[in-house]
């Protein structure tokens, strides 16, 4: 089968990373040309184990999103950048805003005016967060509910993200946007809570030890990780999207109680403990959050079709399986 | 008369640009002890004109407001900030889009830092500006109206007032910002038109010349600087103003035309060319603004109290007197 990628040439920003690594290797079966582009910063998502087998498929290369020197080449020639490099951790943005501004921010400004530079024609999907939301106003959230991150690495993916539609509307670059619900699956950070809440759950879960709930009654949605995959490639492959920021959530809402049972059900066993709120993560929680995509389901014929229960299973099974790698 | 002013610790960042000017020497008259903070970074509106005659009832320190080293001292046992500081040039953004990052985004935040280590309770007002919107989607535009800005200053300005508001949220720092319409007045920048239109006009009128109307029939809100002055010192002095981005207008809208007119009438002679708006500007132009600002009349009982006419003849008059510092 020749598909629409088939020896097209792809660039993946953040493609040692979770999501990113996922895509790319997609795209590999695809018949994609991928060359991912990750700098590897400590405390951001990369990891090689992420394209174990898959090295000779694609080509990384070693450098900052926003080092126009080391990519002009790489942007050339291209049909579809996947941008998804950027700093995760909001704790950390918290820590260092500095250094969250620099990788979210600067860098991606300078990767557009290279992408505008070298290949105009280009589409490009960013990715960006729910995160910049802040505390929803009202539930579910629609894009037209106002913008107020509740921390610094959302100040700064939202100036990442406005960025990318302002080189859409100055200089008609073919830029979207997909603001991301919560993603979980194989190639998430577990070592530790700084991606997403239900890493370090799987770790204690698959380790026998029991692992913490924070509050339990907040919802969420959760999105299996080739479902985000699937999305991205569908607003690359919408013209319609052009131009816009579309949120992107999962099958269902699910309190974190609810996430903590399925996960031990998944697992066949495990415990949690549930837990009050630390006053750190307490200042920067947002509460409920439930996503409403129905824009981007309705013009990208997107929608996911993992449930939680299976996404947790195929989850824990790739862990087992790979766990030293991710410790 | 006492004022609520009197030998308080006041810091005005941008205080030698333009509407910092106007408000750092309004504060002095009452009675503040006032501290101008300005890097005088060229091209942004600093003029050590704006202040002539004050320099002994001030304190001028030359800094970045990203430099916390410097302005440690400064911040500390202060009652107010007046932050103003910023790039202003909206072209200029767009051909050094980092260095517009730098000053307006990242040194927002290391300042928001340093207030909130050296001086916790300090009132902090921040002037953003309506710019943040881009493309009004309707008429007139209030606070809910979705941001997407139009050019690279507006980005960074949005992610500035993005980061006070996120450190009234998590840090409890009691800032507010206005979202300003666009300011005239005595100590505009009138060199050129990287300030703002009505600068090279009211120069071109000064001097005998023609000056240019590019398009015309677009519909702007003029705020006169004093009154965009008293708007800082009544957000100041309103606690229920904490956390918020209000709008600022000004007390009619008029069109690029009308505005002519009124600036011939006021000078009393001159002459204008209506031209077509040249490409490169009419890639970030936005149409017609009218600013809805009924929710910051109302929380603050503010009122602009300068009549176009009234606000053209006292910019007229203070650049006959003034015209060489200027130029």
């Amino acid at each position: 089968m020749i598909s629409a990628y088939s020896n097209r040439k792809v660039l993946v920003t953040g493609g040692l990373g979770f999501i990113g690594s996922n895509l790319a290797l997609r795209l590999v079966r695809a018949g994609a040309r991928v060359t991912i582009v990750d700098s590897e910063v400590a405390g951001c998502g990369a990891n090689r184990h992420n394209i174990a087998g898959a090295e000779r498929d694609l080509r990384v290369i070693a450098a900052d999103v926003g080092d126009a020197e080391a990519l002009a080449g790489e942007i050339r020639g291209c049909a579809l950048v996947f941008n998804l490099a950027g700093e995760i951790s909001h704790i950390h943005s918290m820590r260092d805003p500095a250094r969250d501004a620099a990788l979210n921010a600067a860098s991606q400004l300078r990767f557009l005016e290279e992408c505008a530079r070298q290949e105009p024609g280009v589409r490009v999907v960013y990715a960006s967060t729910r995160q910049i939301y802040g505390v929803p106003k009202y539930l579910p959230v629609d894009e037209a509910h106002p913008l107020r991150p509740a921390d610094v690495n959302g100040v700064n993916k939202m100036a990442g993200e406005a960025y990318h539609l302002l080189f859409h509307d100055v200089y008609g670059l073919n830029t979207r946007s997909l603001r991301l619900t919560n993603v979980y699956g194989p190639g998430m950070r577990i070592k530790d809570a700084r991606q997403n809440f239900l890493g370090i759950w799987l770790r204690r879960a698959l380790e026998g030890d029991a692992f913490e709930v924070w509050g339990g009654e907040q919802r969420r949605d959760m999105i299996y990780v080739d479902d985000a995959a699937e999305a991205f490639l569908a607003a690359a492959a919408t013209p319609e999207t052009a131009g816009l920021a579309l949120n992107v959530g999962g099958d269902a809402p699910y309190s974190l109680a609810e996430i903590a049972a399925a996960l031990i059900a998944a697992n066949k066993g495990g415990r949690c403990e549930v837990r009050e709120f630390p006053a750190e993560r307490k200042r920067i929680d947002i509460g409920d959050f439930i996503t409403d995509d129905r824009q981007f389901r309705a013009l990208a014929q997107w929608t996911p079709r993992t449930t939680l229960a299976e996404g947790l299973a195929l989850s824990l099974d790739y862990y087992r399986r790979h766990l030293a790698a991710y410790l």
